[in-house]
């Protein structure tokens, strides 16, 4: 991997870096702030992963997490939203759907399966490569994510039982498999057979049984996608059907954009550090 | 003014309004932080002068502040660096000349006369309608800003004695009489004789004799505008030479970003905080 920029921020230094990734079957960028504490030792990591229409460079410029990372001594990773590049498949008149929108799932259907890999890409190729090549502890880090991010992350985590000591999410998408933005990109990247959405659906996977981890969720009131995206409800309901360990926060009167985020982004980055420093 | 957004953060609220500026004859769109404390009781303010390109978006998106903001129970005002809109003279192809760079002085000179009041939008009309319209307290104010804003608030504090409790700054143009970037807004703005520049130039001001404050800024040893643009050395220099209070932090390895000031903006809010407590 190459390093392409490298900005000190609260006595860390926030890198940019590019690598050829297999997974993705194109060249990624993706963001890694490490604290100071890093200089001297290696550090636990949190994964960020974020939403519709984002790169790497919308968490780092305007969620203040930094901040907190250097306080707390731990890294945050901030991977791309989607394979990009000439010759990827692409939507370009769509927002949700290709480029900005991989779901954080492996494609199996045409035009998608050559490059949107992003399931892998963030769950194996990625950690495999910030562990060789950056001062961080192999095996320990947690995740959490925004939107679809926040879907990715809960995804990850329920799906790599041991992977990750924590995970949490703001607004995430909980049930992307009956709402349109959900629906849009499942049905193009896995194709119109249901049953394989499953294994990439929070309110699914929990349902169908996997190993519990305590899920910690912010979700605003006045988020402008609530009630057709974001389907916490239904969260809540297999959750307490299962007997399922969620603290899911109503935030009152916060919507859906990076201020949110940037409000209660501290309380999360803690609660990754407690949990990564047991 | 009729307000045209508001997002809660921290707590808080961060609303943008417009108004009819007299002084600059055209809409002018400002933000501001109201924090939790300003709900129940009027607040102190602290106004924040951007750089150049930037609109009222860049520090409410990047710096952070807000949190402190929050914890301070201080308000944040934000303005526009420039006039705007359809007949405001500008330079469409420069970055540094027109609108996104006010430079906060009155403009004299042809075609900039008629827009290009910044100076007296940002010490009078502004605080006149912000104070008029929102749980502040009246005269109770402070200012701070980064590069051309720094330059701003510096130039505003040694101007209107006893108007800020506190003036502080991130990287700010120093001398601008003898920068590129000075010389080609002040030619442009206020004309060829630069007898008239003095009254804009910190340097110039310190030297003429103007009532002492204390002033506090943070420079980054990396940043990429040092050298040509912001000219410290002549700050320290004359500071020197009338005895003038001057706290030159010179921060390692920081550059001119956002990052940069994310991670001083909370002992800069700090600072103000106390002197506006008194």
């Amino acid at each position: 991997m190459k390093q392409i920029e490298s900005i000190k921020e609260f006595g860390g230094w926030l890198n940019r870096y590019q690598h050829d990734s297999a997974c993705c079957d194109c060249t990624m960028t993706f963001s890694v702030y490490l604290p100071p504490r890093a200089a001297t030792e290696k550090v636990p990591v949190v994964y960020w992963l974020s939403g519709l229409t984002c790169t790497d460079n919308n968490v780092r410029t305007k969620a203040g997490a930094q901040r907190y990372a250097s306080e707390l001594g731990i890294a945050l990773v901030m991977p791309d939203t989607s394979p990009r590049g000439e010759g990827v498949a692409d939507e370009p008149d769509r927002y949700d759907l290709g480029m900005g929108a991989g779901f954080y799932v492996n494609a199996t259907e045409q035009p998608w399966v050559r490059h949107y890999l992003m399931y892998d890409y963030v769950t194996r190729e990625l950690p495999a490569l910030i562990e060789a090549e950056l001062p961080v502890v192999a095996g320990l880090k947690s995740i959490t994510g925004h939107s679809m991010g926040g879907h990715g992350a809960l995804v990850c985590a329920l799906r790599e039982p041991g992977a990750y000591r924590s995970v949490s999410a703001f607004a995430p998408i909980c049930h992307p498999s009956v709402c349109g933005w959900g629906q849009g990109c499942f049905g193009a990247y896995l194709g119109e057979n249901r049953e394989s959405w499953k294994a990439y659906d929070t309110v699914e996977l929990i349902r169908s049984g996997v190993a519990k981890i305590p899920l910690l969720i912010d979700q605003g009131t006045g988020d402008e996608f609530l009630a057709d995206q974001l389907h916490h409800q239904d969260l809540q309901a297999v959750c307490q059907e299962k007997d399922f360990p969620l603290t899911l926060r109503m935030q009152d009167g916060y919507d859906h954009s990076y201020h949110f985020i940037a409000t209660f982004i501290g309380e999360h980055l803690a609660y990754h550090a407690q949990a990564l420093s047991r």
